[in-house]
C-alpha cells in the first residue's frame, strides 16, 4: 500500500494516475459522491471521488461529517474548479465513526461563542485551523528572528518567590493544605513548610530574570508563558498568556525601538510568505463579517491590506508629550467624546486615546517613548528631565498596546532610590541589584504580547479565540 | 565611531589594522596589560592589549573582573597563541564598575554548588556560558525539526481544573485568600468563588490537549513548562522543567519510535554543527573532572566521543519482556548487586536496570517497548497480549529516561474500561473522550523531557545546572 502523503503536498503533486494514500477528516460528503477531506496541513480540502455504485452501501453511511478516513486511491486531475487535482478512490476505510446525530461540529457556520465552548474540537474548522497554523509561523519565525540575530533563548522560572512586579495580580502557588494550612506560633500560615519553603506565585514576566541573562550573554530573550490574575473579562485579557521578552545589553532607546520594529515586521512578513493561503482565507472571513456591521464600523483595509501596510510604512515614533498636545486638541476631547478627557500632562492614555492616536491621526503603527515616571515601571531608566522615564509602547491598530519595554535603570543609585519611592522591596530583589554592583552597563528590552501578536495577523476580535484552551475568569476547561 | 562589534563576529575577521569596538565583561586582567574581555557571543575572549604606560592609572584600577567595558581600538594580528586577533586599545570606557572586594566570581575555579547559589552570576562563567548557549541550540534544534515536517507548535495550557494525570504531584494554583477562604455551608472550601470558578493546578503534561490538536491538524508538538511537586532531591529531578510532546494521528509504535530516534539524532547533531566550541570545552572539562575519579568510574567514552556514537549507531529496539530476561539473567542481578532484584515479568524497572541495559549490556542507546499495563498510563493502546500496552521508553546513557511515550488508546471502550479500573474520572476528561467517539483514529506520541537532553548533550552530572534558575524542594531563588 502507498504510504500516506499529506494534503497540502497532495495538492502540488503533478496528476500522472499514479495511486496515493490520504488520511484525514471528513468535512462534507455530498451527493454519496463527493468526499470533501482535510487533514489539518492546510486549509483546502483534497475531493475524494467515490465509485457509489460499487462502494458498500453500510460504508457510504459510515462517511459522515468528522470521521476520520484512510483513502487509497488515483490521482486524477480534477474536473471541478477551485482544485488542480481529485482522488478518485479505490479503497476507503472507516479509522473512527463520527455519529452525524451526536457531533457537534455539524458542516454550517457555528457562532465563534459556541466553537469556544467547544474548544477541543474547534481545529477541525476552517476558521481554527488557519488561527493555529499562523500561530505556529508566528513563534517560529519569533525564534528564527532572534537566532539569526545570535540572541540566545533563555527559559525564565514560571514559578517564583518574587512578587515585585505583580502588584497583587499574581496567582498563588502552593503545595499546602488548603483546608488546613500549617501555621505559625503567631498564627499565621507557616509558607517555611511548603513545597518551596517559602511563598511562590506564577510569573506575571520573565524580564528582571532576562536581564540576568543578558548581562553575561549580551543578548537574550524569553518567549513562554506569563500570569495575570486580574479579573478583566475583556476581548484583550487573558489570566495566561505567552510573552516574548528580549533583554540586550549595551542597547538604548532608540535601539529598543528598532530591534522591536524588525520584530514585528519580520514575523508579519514571516506569516504573510508561509501562510498566505490561512491569511487569505481569514481576510475573507474579516471582509464578510464586516458586512454585518454598519458602514462607519468597518475596516478601511481589507486584513491583507492592513498587513501589508504594517510591512511598507515606518511606524509612527513620537514622545508621550507629543501625544498629549495632540490628544488635548483633538476632536473628541473638544466635544468630549471621549470617555476620559485629556487635562494635561500626566494622564495615563485610555485604550480610546491609543486608537484615537493610531486608527484616526497617525492610521499606522506608533511607538510612544518618555513617559511619565509616575505611571510607569520601578526599573525604567529615569530621564534627565527628572520627569518622564525612558519608556516605548508600541500601539498597533485595532489591538492597542502590543510591546511594552524601556531602556533600564542601570545606576545602582537611582534604582534603589526608584525603589524606596515605589515600596518595591530591595531585600527580594537583591539579586537583581547585583547586576548593577558587578559590572552593570547601559540595556533595555522590551515585552511583546504574542496573543495579540496573532489577534493582529488573524483579524481575529477575540484574544480567547487566539489560543488554543484560553483561560480567563471562572474558565479552565480542558 | 566604530558600531560594536560582537566577539563572535570579531574573531573571524581579517585583522588589517581597522578600527573596532567591543563591548563585554573583563574576565582577566593581567600584568596591568591584557584583559581578557567576553561578550556572551562565544566561549572565547578577545585579548585587549592596553598600553599602559599612557592610560591613566585611575582607570587601569577600574579594569577589574567582572567590570563592563567599552574599548575601541585597532584589530592586529595576535602575538599570543590560541587565537588569531588582539584589540591594540587607543579608548577604554568602564560602563560599570565591578568592586574586585565584593564581586562573588573571582578569576578562581569555584564549585558548582556555590555558582547554584549566585546564579544569577554563573551565566558569566565560561562552563554555564557554554550550557547556554547549547541549551538555546537544542531548543531551536527541537522547533526546526518539528517545522521541516510539518508540525504545528501547539501552546497547551499551564493552568489546567484536570489532576487525571497529576497523581496528587500536581502543584496547586489559586487566587483565594489562603489565610481565611471561603467555605460552603457543608464547611470545605468553596472553590467556585477561586479565580476559576474551580479548584485548579499547574500542568503535568500537555499530552492529552496536545492529543486534541492532533486530531485537526495531524501533527503537532509542544514544548513548555511542565511541574511536578515530587519531593524528589536528586540530581535528575526538578520541580519546574521543560518538556516536548509531540503528537501524531495516523501513527503506529513503529512511527513513533522512528520520529524520536531522528529527532535526539537531528538535535544532537545540530548542536554538534552550531557549539562545537562550546561542547569541546565541556568535553575538555568533563575529562578534567574525570581525572580526580576512581579508574573504574571513569567514563570510557569522552563527551564528544559519547555523542558522535549516538549518532553513528541505530538506538537498540526491545520488549521489555526481552529486556527483563536479560536482566534476570546478568550478573548484578545473580550476585545480588542490584538493590531490586529482578525476580520476574512484571517488575518497574529501577534506574539501576535501564543503566544496567544501557551502560553495561548494550552499550547505547536503548529503546524498550511494549510494558505491562500495570505500570503504564491509563492512554496507553492496549495489546492483543491482554498484558502489555504499545509504550516505548528512550534510555540514554547516563540518563536513564530521556523519552516516554506510547500508542494512544483509540477504541472508545478500551479506553474507558481501563479508565474505569485505575480510577480516572471519565466526566471529567468528557473532551478527551470526545475525540474517541468522533472521528478517532490510531495515533501516538511522546514526552522528551528537556533538560535531560541538555544534561546528556553538556555532559554535565546535576540538572540543577542545565536550566537558568533551578526550581526544587525548599528552593525558588530569584
Amino acid at each position: 500500500m502507498s504510504q500516506r502523503i499529506k494534503i497540502k503536498a497532495l495538492l502540488q503533486t503533478e496528476p500522472a494516475g499514479q495511486e496515493v494514500n490520504v488520511k484525514g477528516w471528513v468535512r462534507t460528503f455530498r451527493n454519496n459522491q463527493f468526499i470533501a477531506l482535510n487533514d489539518g496541513s492546510t486549509n483546502s480540502n483534497i475531493q475524494i471521488v467515490v465509485d457509489f455504485q460499487n462502494t458498500d452501501e453500510a460504508l457510504l453511511k459510515r462517511i459522515t461529517t468528522g470521521a476520520a478516513l484512510s483513502v487509497t486511491g488515483t490521482l486524477v486531475a480534477s474536473l471541478g474548479k477551485g482544485q488542480a487535482v481529485d482522488i478518485k478512490a479505490t479503497t476507503i476505510e472507516v479509522l473512527g465513526d463520527s455519529d452525524p446525530e451526536k457531533y457537534p461540529l455539524q458542516p454550517k457556520k457555528h457562532s465563534l461563542e459556541f466553537l469556544r465552548e467547544i474548544a477541543h474540537l474547534r481545529f477541525r474548522t476552517n476558521t481554527f485551523g488557519a488561527i493555529f497554523r499562523v500561530r505556529n509561523s508566528l513563534s517560529f519565525a519569533v525564534h528564527t528572528f532572534f537566532q539569526e540575530r545570535g540572541f540566545v533563548y533563555l527559559h525564565t522560572p514560571v514559578i517564583t518567590a518574587s512578587d515585585a512586579e505583580g502588584a497583587g495580580e499574581a496567582f498563588k502557588v502552593t503545595n499546602l493544605d488548603l483546608n488546613n494550612p500549617p501555621r505559625t506560633e503567631s498564627g499565621e500560615i507557616d509558607f517555611k513548610q511548603d513545597f518551596f519553603g517559602r511563598a511562590t506565585n506564577l510569573t506575571v514576566s520573565g524580564q528582571l530574570e532576562g536581564e540576568l541573562g543578558a548581562m553575561a550573554l549580551s543578548d537574550i530573550y524569553t518567549f513562554g508563558p506569563t500570569f495575570r490574575a486580574e479579573n478583566s473579562n475583556t476581548t484583550r485579557h487573558l489570566a495566561e498568556f505567552w510573552m516574548i521578552e528580549p533583554e540586550m545589553a549595551f542597547y538604548d532607546l532608540a535601539d529598543n525601538m528598532d530591534l522591536a520594529e524588525a520584530l514585528l515586521k519580520y514575523v508579519i512578513s514571516y506569516a504573510l510568505e508561509h501562510n498566505r493561503e490561512d491569511i487569505e482565507f481569514l481576510t475573507q472571513r474579516l471582509t464578510e463579517e464586516d458586512k454585518s456591521k454598519p458602514q462607519q464600523e468597518r475596516q478601511e483595509m481589507t486584513l491583507l491590506e492592513k498587513l501589508q501596510f504594517c510591512l511598507d510604512n515606518d511606524f509612527e515614533r513620537l514622545t508621550y508629550t507629543q501625544a498629549i498636545d495632540i490628544l488635548k486638541d483633538s476632536t473628541p476631547n473638544k466635544k468630549k467624546k471621549f470617555q476620559y478627557l485629556i487635562e494635561g500632562w500626566g494622564a495615563d492614555l485610555q485604550s480610546e486615546h491609543e486608537r484615537y492616536l493610531v486608527e484616526k491621526h497617525f492610521k499606522k503603527p506608533v511607538i510612544l517613548t518618555d513617559y511619565p515616571k509616575e505611571i510607569k515601571s520601578f526599573y525604567m531608566r529615569q530621564n534627565d528631565d527628572g520627569k518622564t522615564v525612558a519608556a516605548m509602547d508600541i500601539l498597533f491598530p485595532g489591538i492597542g498596546e502590543i510591546v511594552g519595554g524601556s531602556q533600564r535603570e542601570e545606576r545602582l543609585e537611582r534604582l534603589e532610590q526608584r525603589m524606596d519611592e515605589m515600596g518595591i522591596p530591595k531585600d527580594e530583589l537583591w539579586w537583581y541589584l547585583d547586576t548593577r554592583r558587578f559590572g552593570g552597563c547601559p540595556h533595555a528590552g522590551f515585552g511583546l504580547g504574542f496573543e495579540r501578536l496573532v489577534l493582529f495577523v488573524t483579524g481575529m476580535g477575540n484574544i480567547r479565540d487566539v489560543i488554543p484552551f484560553p483561560r480567563f475568569p471562572k474558565n479552565a476547561e480542558f
